[in-house]
């Protein structure tokens, strides 16, 4: 007999099938039993004499055969797609046995610590509600491919592994490269904006490495990046525009609350955004070159209240305080054609337009004391005639932990590597 | 006005347009000039008089108005999409200049030694041809995606620092990981497998990194990987039926010399290939415990003459030669149920199915001399119910280069990483 699928099995009442899958949960009563199997596809009830069942253990996997029966009416689970039918078990065989469990695996949530939860981790992920999480992520991958396709953008592929510590200063990873010294890469960024010189619109999803030296709940080790880069743009709106776009895009997956998207996200230089939240909150933030994550939890709520957008975009952040390749504003060149795209109180995506210009680009690097050689290939580019250009990186985990609600970017990460963590603790 | 694209110039004959490109290539003739706009979609010729050319030099980023007319019958390129009409420019902006070129950019073939072409790599990517390598890769990985989720495989991001250096021995790369010692992963594999206990079925495309102490035509420190990882299968027979399916859908892509795809790749075991090289050649090869390079040209040639596939299967590989998790074939233990895909003469997948057993597991790895303590969260997975389960790796930029007769997978990376190499010479 073929395998089918749990979520097949509402076709086939009244038919013998063969499931595989794992025993998500066994309610004994005496001589029978019901166990929740779960596939890919689902969970669906199956109801067995102690017989069969008495071999098995929560999260074995098994074969099971038997018959599609609807359940009696009062018996009837709302909350499960399978609800209104079972399997009438005839036959059960182990795949592969489970251990007795360390962990109480048949609740819907789980309810552990973090560090148990990640210990524990190839276990844990098989809760269904932590399954979702990364379903979830899955989606917002695959929304940001076809939102940088419909842009016509090229997938490109690029290293991670660097001769210099680009970027300049922050935190970067070495590497024993050969005899040599080389870094783990802090962004994609330098390579895409080369690439907008040959495909003009480029995206990639690419691994960045920050070795930044504090535990905090949002910040991990090794993120999954979302970037894209545009060329030949006719000026900063279109960059907003595509940045939007895309936000809008990444968010349209299978969450309960769903995100409030209004046709026109709010859009607002920092300056006017502080403005705002000094209206509503009374502190002073004039002096500040950022929003610190009270403010953007504060601009945020303005948004939902005022323009019911879970989204806001905030600009022109100061020119110093963003990276070297970071366009001042023509018309107030110490604020920067810079942005920043917040949701629900956090930042989600930041980019900028790019300096295009080969000499003002290695003006801008001297300025922040770093060294032109560093950035040769990078500089190659600009040699050759780049176009106004600019683009926008989003943080899949950081993204994925808004949208779900999570606590924590660990949550959101399959394998979270921070300070303290790689797998196990350090 | 708004900038239309070189390939909807077609259908504006007799409109005026605004494009925006490259100078790809400019041929001066006195007072009239030819120049081949290049953007993102194609190449248009533009026919402009000195007065607006001579501004002008290869390369640059520039805004041309003009109109759209029908070429002269005689002076139709027949080779180009836009061969019959061209653009009389009215307005000619330079957006960003180029500096006069090192090399000839106005070849079809660049012809570079290769050091050169990587060197200059931000300037000789923009050559057609060499743009069209990464087109073309785009493309691979978008069936990847397209076969995996046709596979019913959910997509994973995985990371690439790791605790201890997996998989036993060979080349890793160290990594000053805080005040700890890290390494960089030398493929998904053990995190996949981990992975099939929650989805069952899944994919990733991501990077792997080997520290191969050796400069060849065919290897890289930094490569980008295709993987699928399949649960719950029948036997062995339905990881061969995966790994060809997904194999033939990668190569359905625009290449001139399109891939002889027979509906069923000829399989054979390691001992019965050997024996039709030695048939052919007369090289005995039965002391033999891999295919070498020679030996796969071989098979593969005797593939196309006799199955006219480009494809061919090989599988059994001894036991020993595997990685541990690999599972020995029940009927003959020294022979494991491991698998490579060759095509046109190269190794392009491997593969296997998978120990799932936790006790047979561990004592695979204890016979490799490895250590249990190092695959502790590997591990925890095959604890609680891991199902028969298999799966294989592709190596994008080797297909690459061999889907497009390159001469060296360098040709096929974008910014290839070897022992000498990142993006500059060490």
């Amino acid at each position: 007999m073929e395998r089918i699928l749990v979520k097949d099995t509402t076709k086939k009442i009244g038919k013998k099938v063969l499931l595989k899958g794992w025993i998500n949960n066994l309610r004994d009563h005496g001589k029978i039993s019901f166990i929740d199997l779960r596939d890919r596809s689902g969970i669906i009830q199956v109801f067995a004499t102690s017989e069969l069942s008495n071999q098995v253990h929560t999260q074995s996997a098994v074969e099971i055969e038997g018959e599609i029966k609807n359940r009696p009416e009062k018996l009837i689970n709302p909350n499960l797609e399978t609800g209104k039918i079972e399997v009438e078990a005839s036959k059960l065989t182990v795949i592969s046995k489970s251990r007795e469990l360390p962990i109480d695996m048949g609740k819907e949530e789980l309810e552990l610590e973090l560090p148990t939860l990640l210990d524990l981790r190839p276990l844990t992920l098989k809760n269904p509600k932590q399954t979702q999480i990364f379903k979830i992520q899955a989606e917002i991958a695959k929304n940001f491919r076809d939102a940088a396709e419909a842009l016509d953008c090229t997938e490109i592929f690029v290293p991670t592994i660097s001769a210099s510590a680009t970027e300049g200063g922050a935190e970067v990873f070495n590497i024993k490269y050969y005899d040599k010294e080389a870094f783990l890469t802090q962004s994609p960024q330098l390579y895409k904006q080369i690439m907008v010189g040959v495909f003009e619109r480029v995206y990639t999803i690419s691994h960045a490495y920050r070795a930044e030296p504090s535990i905090t709940t949002r910040h991990l080790s090794e993120v999954v990046q979302l970037d894209c880069e545009i060329g030949f743009i006719d000026g900063f709106e279109e960059l907003l525009n595509a940045l939007e776009f895309v936000g809008k895009s990444l968010v349209k997956v299978g969450v309960k609350e769903k995100p409030l998207v209004s046709t026109k996200i709010p859009r607002l230089k920092l300056r006017e955004a502080q403005k705002i939240i000094e209206e509503r909150t009374g502190r002073n933030l004039t002096k500040e070159m950022d929003l610190n994550p009270e403010d953007e939890i504060e601009i945020c709520a303005w948004a939902q209240e005022v323009h019911k957008s879970d989204f806001v975009t905030i600009t022109h952040f100061p020119t110093k305080k963003r990276a070297f390749y970071t366009m001042p504003d023509p018309e107030e060149p110490e604020y920067s054609l810079s942005y920043d795209l917040l949701f629900r109180g956090i930042e989600i995506s930041s980019g900028s337009q790019r300096i295009n210009d080969y000499d003002t680009l290695v003006k801008a690097i001297k300025e922040r004391s770093l060294n032109p050689k560093d950035f040769e290939m990078y500089l190659t580019a600009f040699e050759y005639g780049m176009p106004l250009e600019g683009g926008f990186s989003f943080g899949l985990e950081r993204l994925t932990m808004k949208l779900l609600n999570l606590q924590n970017v660990r949550e959101a990460s399959l394998f979270p590597r921070d300070m303290k963590r790689v797998d196990k603790l350090l």
